[in-house]
């Protein structure tokens, strides 16, 4: 199918995750730091984020399977195929992650975080305020 | 810059927000409803979703402006300017919104949704499991 729409990367995470066996299932489930390395020409969109602040980071999951529409949840076949679209499989027509990150420090364009259940080296499309909950 | 991936419509959206001024500032200040049309080649996608349910759903802001990086967040301009990235603003690199729906009724590949603070016609681009709080 055509691509209708086309995503900019706004920068890249260096992690320390290097496999999808060693990434933990969900950003809730993992104490994992990183650094979010923003491209400078995107660096103005920080201002404002602040150190101890909880952010929403839109991940391109660029190793990631586009042609599959059903998965075991979590690797688990007991319990059945699903729907992707009922489940936070990787896999996906667009592969996009949504993770929590809990900045802990800011260096000019680059973001320290925990919560990382991403692989290193996967580009960044987007980051947004948490909604209080 | 250059298109660095491309992004596959799921489906589109069918609501009775038309206008920008006439859409709530965020899912959780709305109880609008309209109806996900998943087209019918993505629609095994949506099995394991129940009527009762909140999903996370990701639109393609298609009307909105890319190339802006500080903003007036809710359009106040008494707070000053802040980064995209610190906001909630339609308006980015990558115009992606996410919402917390909940799930009306299921028929097919169309679910009926309330919380809606999307224009009617935007593009969906993921669906996804909320993750339990």
């Amino acid at each position: 199918m055509a691509e209708q729409a086309g995503l900019h990367f706004i920068g890249v995470l260096h992690g320390d995750i290097a496999s999808r066996e060693d990434a933990p299932k969900n950003y809730d489930e993992s104490d994992r730091v990183g650094t979010l390395e923003i491209y400078p020409e995107y660096q103005e969109g920080l201002d404002g984020i602040e150190a101890g602040q909880t952010i929403v980071v839109l991940f391109w999951l660029h190793k990631s399977t586009r042609d599959v529409l059903k998965v075991y949840p979590r690797g688990d076949q007991s319990r059945g195929l699903r729907g992707v679209f009922a489940t936070r499989s990787p896999v996906r027509p667009n592969p996009i992650a949504i993770s929590e990150l809990q900045v802990l420090a800011i260096d000019g364009n680059r973001l320290e975080v925990s919560g990382l259940d991403i692989l290193d080296g996967t580009p960044i499309v987007d980051i947004k305020k948490q909604i209080s909950k």
